[in-house]
């Protein structure tokens, strides 16, 4: 396809696409003529996902040609450049101390991953994101238990094995990789946004008494759609 | 206690807390003196939120500002402080248009909602950052069908479910309200990190088949701690 319905298609200007060219993030089209070349499916597949990185994940360009060159290097195995993909993605603060509060962290990061029977790994960026906040939350006293950990990374296991397994419906290794990575970005928000909206229905069955005596929240669910 | 005192038992440094007393978000300490102030616990509990919503948060100070006064107005029930409080808080990009991928977002968010049993508040929010997210999803032609999403849910419900039942420790009104604000904020790295571990652990049993041969799982998860 030309430029004009690679950018119809993946709703991206012809401006935004050139730069994109320009900075390595996609691969250049099959040059036709002088000043017209051809793009295909991986073309658009690939910008759909510099998209997903650049516009929501807000991953600086050198970082997102960072996360590309992992997805696309085929002399590592499929687990080493999902791990380097996914690494490379920004990690919020991972300002670590050598403070008390850093250390009561560390140690409870780590007791949590042990509970779940998780490997773990001290240089995973994620790790140390883990470590980064819950040494907030000490420093400001709130809680910061073992126990009270444990239902978020059951939730969040639970959420991976989904998403692994949806991730394993796409064809080729790099469709995979490239799913997973935009996937990781695009379901953030969502989660994120389901949260606030199950504390809110929670809230509402703990706090809304006055309103609610009487109805039967599982009223709502009912009917066909 | 005296400003050096409310510094320390902070981590707040003394001119950050005097910029907080001018821009109204701590409560003015009680004149001792011309030139000293006393503080009491209420003050501290009322500088660790206002840090963590500034500092994790990263909410501008006008919107802490209102976040606070949602939580103090004592003239409303506990449930329309809560959901003004969090509600004021930064959605992420909220920017809906009324394009057909928009549309087909706002019906995917209804339907995950009603599925769940959680009631519809097309205000919330979290309601407009939930399309917002699906909307970006579905533009960039990622999976967004509402089975894929209800694990998210389900996730999500646990994990409320938690949180509600440890807001309820806290004894008076306010500082479960003070506790339901912070934790919302400060939890939210600490579940993406998660989320993330999970996924490499996950990714880690799907891909890594070669290195886990006849290795058990489970066995990382024995050990006395």
């Amino acid at each position: 396809m030309r430029l004009s319905e690679l950018s119809k298609r993946s709703g991206v200007s012809t401006a935004t696409i050139k730069y994109y060219l320009r900075e390595g993030l996609l691969p250049p089209g099959e040059r036709i003529t002088a000043t017209q070349a051809d793009y295909d499916e991986e073309h658009l597949r690939r910008l759909r996902l510099v998209r997903a990185l650049v516009q929501v994940g807000r991953v600086p360009v050198a970082t997102a040609r960072e996360v590309l060159a992992a997805v696309e290097d085929e002399s590592s195995d499929q687990l080493s450049r999902l791990g380097t993909a996914v690494g490379a993605l920004p990690h919020g603060p991972t300002t670590t101390g050598d403070d008390a509060a850093t250390e009561r962290a560390g140690r409870t990061a780590e007791e949590v991953q042990r509970r779940l029977g998780w490997r773990i790994v001290p240089g995973n960026p994620a790790h140390r994101m883990l470590i980064s906040s819950l040494a907030t939350l000490i420093r400001l006293g709130y809680p910061c238990e073992v126990d009270h950990l444990l239902p978020y990374g059951r939730a969040a296991a639970g959420i991976a094995e989904h998403e692994l397994a949806l991730i394993g419906e796409f064809e080729a290794p790099t469709t995979q990789l490239e799913a997973a990575v935009a996937l990781t970005v695009l379901y953030e928000p969502v989660l994120l946004a389901l949260r606030r909206l199950a504390q809110a229905e929670e809230a509402g069955r703990r706090f809304g008494a006055n309103r609610g005596a009487g109805a039967d929240p599982a009223a709502d669910a009912e009917g066909e759609g």
